[in-house]
C-alpha cells in the first residue's frame, strides 16, 4: 500500500510517522516542497528576538531521521503541482526543475496555510516579509543582520504580529505597527483588549491604528508604509495581517472546500474523495461548541489530525471531536489566552450570549507578587452553556484557560462549571479561581 | 428567623455573608471561640516566613465590618458546648466564663477541623505545636521570635508539613522532618514522590522516614523528639500529621456522622436534623469520581458549602456536585498538585484502575529555561474513565491540573480527554500539552 503524504510539517510528518509505526511495511512517501521539515512555527517569533539561534535550531526532526530511522520515503524540494484524484497520482516539479509524478492507494494533503498578502504596490520589496515557515524565518533573520534593521513596521495586530513586536523590540528596534481596524484586539472584551494595548504600548510600540496601507515605496532611507493620511519609514516591513489555507491543489482536484477554502474533511479527516484526507492548516474542523465547521489555524490540532489520518489510513477508524479554539499567546509581560466563542460569534451561530468581565488576582489575599487577571465569560441565556473564556494577565493565564476548554468539549453549563473543584493555593491564586468568580458572577446574569 | 453559624471561618462566613445579602431582613447571629474571624488559614505557612508580617495580615474581613456593614450579630469569644436539636438550640460558654444559650429557626455548624496531636508524653511541652487555626500562627511567630529559634523539627511529612520546612527553611533554620511512614508522599507514585525528596533534601532539610515519635522531652539544650532508634534536638517542633473534623458537639446532639467522624450531609449540605446544616472541614462531601462519601477538608468547598447552605435557608435548593480532590501546594521551588483518586483508591472504589507516569517539558522544543514536569495520570481499565492525575514541577503545574479536574466533574473517559483542545505557545508548553501526552500513553495501556 503506498500511502502519499504531501507536506512536511506538523500534520504531515505526524501521519506519516505514526501510519509507520502503525504498519512498518506500509510504503510512505512524502513530498516537501521547501527544503525544511518538521519544525516548530510558532516558535519562530521567540528564535527571531535571539540573534545568536540559528533558526534551524526549530526543526524538532531532521529529514534524515525521518528516512533511516523510520524508512519514511521524504522527499524534500518536491513540489506537487496537481493532484489526479482519478488516476490516484500526483504530479509536479522539483526543485532543480525536473518533473515527477506518482501514484497513491491513500493520499493526505496536509500543505498548510500561506501568510495573506495583499495585491498592492511595494508588499514585493526587498525587505517587506511575512512569516509562515522555516524559510521566512530564516529570511528575516538574515535581512535583520546584513541591513542591521533599526526601525520595523508591523502591518497587522493579529497574535503573530504582538509576538513580533515583542521580538523586535527585544532586539532594539524601534517598532510600529499598523492596521486599519480602530479595535486592537477585535475578538477581545474592551477591558482585556485595552490592558493588552497599554502593555504593548509601555514597551515603546507605536500602534496606529484605523489606517489601510495603500502601497509600500523604496526610498534612500529603506521602506515607506503609506497609508492614507499617514507614511511610516522602516528599515524593513513585516506582513502579518492572517494566514490562508494552502488548498490550490485540492480545489484544481475537485475536492471540496468550506471555510475560508479550507479543505472540507469530515470527523475521520476525509475529503469528499474516499482516498484522500486532509489535516492541518489546510483544513478545516468542527468546533465542539457549535457542533458546525470552523477553520482555525492552530499547531495541536494539525498534530492531532495526522495521527488520526495515520490510523484511519491503516484501517482505524478514528473520529476527532472537534477543536475548542483554545489559544495561548505571550506578548511582553502579558499572557492572553482564549477558548470557545466571543460573544459576536456566539450570535453568529444562534445562542443568545451574555457575558462578563471581572477582575481578579493571580494569588491569594495577602500573598506578596500577585497581578491582576481579567476573565471575560460568555453564556448562552438560552441553554445556560458556557460558551468561551479569554484571559488576560501577568502569570496563571497559559494554562487556567484549558479548565474552561475541558468544560466546552463537556457543554457544561456555567451553573456547573462554576462548581468546578479547582486547585488552590496562596502562591497561586485566591481560594475561588478567577474563572470561577467570574462564573458566578455570570450566573447572575443568566436566566 | 433566626439563622445561626457555629464559626466564624471560611464555611461560617460565607455562609453568613451570604443569607443577609440574600435576605437583609433575617436574623444572623455567628458564635466563634476564638477572638478571630475569616482568616486565610492556608497563607500562614507563607506568612511565618516572613517575620515583619503581623499574622493579622491574614485577615480577610474585620469582625467589626461583618457587624456594621453587613449586620450580622458576629459574637467572638463565644464558644458553644451544646447543641439541643429538639429545643432548637445552643448552648455554650464565654471566654470570660459566662454561659449563654440562644435558639435558632435554623443552624450551620462551621466549626472547621483540630490538628491531631497523638497522645504521647511531651506533645503538651511549650514549643511544641500544631498549626490550623490563626492562634496557632500567632503562637508560633512569637515563640520562633522569643527564643531565635535555630532548630526545629516537623513531625509529619503532608502538605502543610511541607509548606513549613519551606517558610523555616526561609528564615534560616536548621530543619528536620520525621515520621513513621517510609515512602515520602505516600499517595503519589515513586518518581514523582522522589522529585519532591530530591527538592526538599537539596533545600538542606533532613529527612527521617519510618521512625515512629515516642514522647517528647524537655532538656537543658531544648526539646528532645524520641523515637525507637533516633532522637532529634530542637529549639521548636511542629506537629503535622493531618487534622481531624470538629464535629463533637455534632455527635453529642446525635447527628450522623460518616468518613472520619465527618457530619454527615446531603448534597444540600443538610445533616440528619431538618434544621441543621454542616459545611466545611467538619463536615463529609460527596466525591465527584466515586459518587460516594469523602472528606477532604479544602478551603474552595468550604466556602462553597457556605453559600449553598445560605440559599437552602433563604429558601433555595442549592446542591453540590461534590469535590474532586483537587489541590496544589508549592514545596521550595515546586509545584505539586492532584485532582481525583490514587490507583490505590481507585481499587478500593471497585475501579480496575491502569496508570502511567510521563516526563515531559514546561516549554517547548527549544525554547529557553524549559523544565520537567511529571505527570502521573489514572484510568480505569472498565469503563474507559479518567479517575485522576499528579503532576509535580517547577512551573506549568498549578493551574494546569485543573483541566484534568474539569474532566473528572464529566466523567471523561481517558480517550476522550486525550482529544480536549489545549492551549499551546512556546512559553507555556509543548504543542502535546503534558496532561495530553499522558493520556496518549495511558490511552496504549488501556483495553
Amino acid at each position: 500500500m503506498n500511502f502519499l503524504v504531501i507536506g512536511a510539517d506538523a500534520a504531515g510528518m505526524s501521519a506519516a510517522s505514526r501510519a509507520k509505526r502503525n504498519m512498518p511495511e506500509m510504503n510512505v512517501t512524502v513530498f516537501e516542497k521547501t527544503h525544511d521539515v518538521s519544525y516548530s512555527a510558532c516558535g519562530m517569533p521567540y528564535n527571531i528576538a535571539v540573534p545568536e539561534k540559528a533558526i534551524e535550531d526549530l526543526v524538532v526532526r531532521q529529514a534524515q531521521v525521518f528516512r533511516d530511522k523510520q524508512g519514511i520515503n521524504l522527499l524534500t524540494g518536491h513540489e506537487v503541482k496537481s493532484i489526479d484524484p482519478m488516476g490516484k497520482r500526483v504530479l509536479g516539479v522539483t526543485y532543480e526543475g525536473q518533473k515527477f509524478e506518482f501514484p497513491y492507494d491513500k493520499l493526505l494533503i496536509a500543505t498548510g496555510g500561506s501568510p495573506l498578502i495583499p495585491d498592492l504596490p511595494g508588499f514585493d520589496l526587498p525587505g517587506v516579509m511575512a512569516l509562515k515557515n522555516l524559510d521566512h524565518g530564516r529570511r528575516i533573520k538574515a535581512y535583520i543582520d546584513e541591513h542591521s534593521v533599526k526601525k520595523a513596521v508591523i502591518i497587522g495586530m493579529g497574535y503573530i504580529g504582538l509576538e513580533m513586536c515583542d521580538a523586535l523590540r527585544a532586539l532594539g528596534m524601534e517598532v510600529a505597527m499598523v492596521k486599519p481596524n480602530l479595535n486592537f484586539i477585535p475578538w477581545m472584551a474592551d477591558e482585556l483588549s485595552d490592558e493588552v494595548q497599554r502593555e504593548v504600548e509601555s514597551n515603546g510600540v507605536k500602534l496606529y491604528k484605523g489606517h489601510s496601507v495603500q502601497k509600500i515605496e523604496s526610498t534612500n532611507n529603506g521602506l515607506m508604509v503609506v497609508c492614507d493620511a499617514l507614511t511610516l519609514n522602516a528599515d524593513m516591513v513585516i506582513v502579518a495581517i492572517g494566514i490562508t489555507p494552502s488548498s490550490e491543489c485540492a480545489i484544481a482536484a475537485g475536492l471540496e472546500t468550506g471555510i475560508k477554502k479550507a479543505i472540507a474533511v469530515d470527523r475521520q479527516l476525509k475529503t469528499s474523495d474516499e482516498n484522500i484526507y486532509a489535516a492541518g492548516d489546510c483544513a478545516d474542523a468542527y468546533h465542539v461548541v457549535t457542533g458546525e465547521k470552523t477553520w482555525i489555524p492552530l499547531a495541536l490540532r494539525a498534530n492531532r489530525a495526522g495521527w488520526a489520518v495515520a490510523d484511519n489510513v491503516c484501517g482505524g477508524q478514528a473520529k476527532l471531536e472537534g477543536v475548542a479554539g483554545t489559544a495561548v499567546f505571550k506578548v511582553f509581560d502579558l499572557q492572553i489566552a482564549r477558548t470557545g466563542l466571543t460573544p459576536k460569534e456566539a450570535v453568529k451561530f444562534g445562542f443568545d450570549p451574555v457575558d462578563i468581565v471581572i477582575k481578579s488576582r493571580s494569588r491569594a489575599h495577602g500573598h506578596p507578587g500577585s497581578t491582576t487577571i481579567q476573565v471575560h465569560l460568555i453564556g448562552d441565556k438560552k441553554t445556560g452553556r458556557l460558551l468561551g473564556a479569554q484571559m488576560v494577565g501577568k502569570e496563571g493565564v497559559a494554562h487556567r484557560i484549558n479548565a474552561a476548554a475541558v468544560a466546552l468539549h463537556n457543554q457544561m453549563t456555567v451553573d456547573r462549571f462554576s462548581q468546578t473543584d479547582l486547585a488552590y493555593a496562596p502562591p497561586f491564586g485566591p481560594v475561588w479561581d478567577p474563572l470561577l468568580t467570574a462564573a458566578n458572577q455570570l450566573l447572575k446574569k443568566m436566566p
